[in-house]
């Protein structure tokens, strides 16, 4: 029975080997700071989630042709990865996943144009499966995800943002290409439609829950074991569901405190303190996790279609882990 | 008879008038800040070089379905655009076009975010042509873009760049996107593989004598023409044709100032004024423009396998243009 983390990367664990060589055979350039760039960036501690959210709902829809889940599991891979250095450049952040970002290493134009190249290099490989289908799903979900950058960088700073607006966001920034790293799984597997509507709306509602706790994460996470820093998007002026749903409740002081916190050019450690025992006070971070908890349940009902099997025992578990992780 | 580029603009007025509204019609997003800067990006003064290839070449291959060579104009015009939005990021550049830079107006990260959604619209539009060829060359063309960027950013202040270095920079940054505009008229007319070979060919070389014109113009143009400034290049440490051409040819001691004004943080007016000097004396600009009209030759001899028609008159036409033009 398959019920943790750890569980999943056990039973998993060759497919995930292969999945990782694939993952740095595939860059395939001659241009050593990409090479470089890339290997730093692809090698820093990312989970492979997306990867492997993508090998469990091909093998949960019965494709045992091993060849275009690690394929495509590089492709979706390279996409999330060409949106961190982006991101990180946008965000002027110095710190990834507890170790220095590339572009504090080796500055913004090269993790700019590397990103490019990771975007490229995943719709070249896709392109050459020859399968419609993947490229509408994912011409679609770059395009959304894209999308879903610029609307955020529109609603820095605004305390005033909905939580409509917030889910909108989340879902584009995402939610779609967890969502299409399993539906992609369907469609390798010539999955009838019910089986690939299932796997989209799963990696909908995963995506969800995932972005909501590291969401939370920001407030009320251990800062060593996340390896960043606490209230990062509170001084990056990101307002996430924890800080709407402090916003909803503070009194009329508190949220003009928190209204200058949001436009200071920087948040002092004592803002910090201040927000983080607001928080507490109003029960924020515990009353997001509680909707995150919902979506992550949501995920688990999308699966009903399908019987018992290790797969599915994996993708169940990958949604209770989603929501329990402490980093 | 066509041969000059109004020649050209005039037969294909109410064509490339379909074209511009395509251009504006397929952004399709209702995200306000990918509005604005597309807008203004697509409106600032692009003379829609490749969109009018891309016409010309699918006339030449007698594409008569009036629908697809428009999109794919857009699609080529919005991989430029991308390219040029995130260009101007890496190079801090505060001028494009004689206009204010997206992101001297709107900051670096609605450029590289609204780039990305170039990028990744450009490619969701070729998917929904349903050609497989298409998007293996469209696939190609973006993977080698971005490395040719990276290329360059590799190459910045080296004195020592050898022609064969440059050339493969210069094919992959401009030429690649250029031939590929050219080809893809080819391909969506189902035209016979001597054609497409024959357009991808007058691509290439076309864009060799484009980018190598447009490098000379960085040391030879009148300032107020071309809307940019001069000794711009030199300033931001690419070392063009005429400057390999000029290290070559130049003694020793003059050498040594040309490697100390590279390596410099700016170029200073007396800095500029002596380089230009040199070039006058060593004939550098000209020594690049006359390679640039054989190019423009070879380019023109490509096309020999079609027989006389509009649309091969005014590809030949702008073959002469882009090494006779000013701006």
């Amino acid at each position: 029975m398959i019920t943790t983390l750890q569980d999943v990367l056990k039973e998993y664990k060759s497919d995930m080997e292969r999945m990782e060589r694939k993952i740095h055979e595939s860059l395939g350039t001659d241009v050593p700071l990409i090479q470089q760039v890339s290997k730093y960036i692809l090698g820093a501690g990312g989970k492979r989630f997306r990867p492997l959210l993508h090998l469990l709902s091909a093998r949960l829809c019965g494709y045992r042709e091993h060849n275009s889940e690690y394929l495509l599991g590089s492709v979706v891979e390279y996409i999330h990865t060409a949106s961190l250095l982006h991101d990180d450049v946008v965000d002027e952040a110095s710190i990834r996943r507890g170790k220095s970002s590339a572009n504090s290493l080796w500055g913004n134009q090269a993790s700019i144009l590397v990103g490019d190249y990771l975007y490229s290099k995943a719709l070249y490989h896709a392109v050459r499966l020859q399968i419609q289908r993947v490229m509408d799903v994912l011409s679609e979900t770059t395009t959304t995800m894209s999308e879903g950058e610029v609307l955020q960088l529109e609603q820095i700073q605004n305390a005033d943002i909905s939580e409509a607006d917030y889910f909108r966001l989340v879902e584009c920034k995402t939610g779609v290409l967890i969502s299409a790293s399993c539906r992609l799984g369907a469609i390798i597997s010539k999955a009838p439609l019910s089986q690939e509507d299932a796997l989209t709306a799963y990696g909908k509602k995963l995506g969800l829950a995932f972005q909501i706790t590291d969401d939370t994460l920001d407030y009320a996470a251990d800062q060593k074991q996340l390896g960043k820093v606490l209230g990062k998007d509170l001084d990056e002026g990101k307002v996430t569901l924890p800080l709407i749903y402090l916003i909803q409740k503070a009194g009329d002081a508190e949220r003009g405190n928190i209204r200058d916190i949001l436009q200071a050019d920087a948040v002092s450690e004592k803002d910090l303190t201040y927000t983080l025992g607001l928080m507490v006070k109003y029960g924020s971070v515990d009353e997001a996790l509680s909707l995150a908890q919902t979506f992550s349940n949501d995920a688990k009902t999308a699966l009903a279609v399908f019987p018992d099997s290790a797969p599915r025992q994996a993708l169940m578990a990958l949604a209770d882990y989603v929501v329990q992780r402490e980093m």
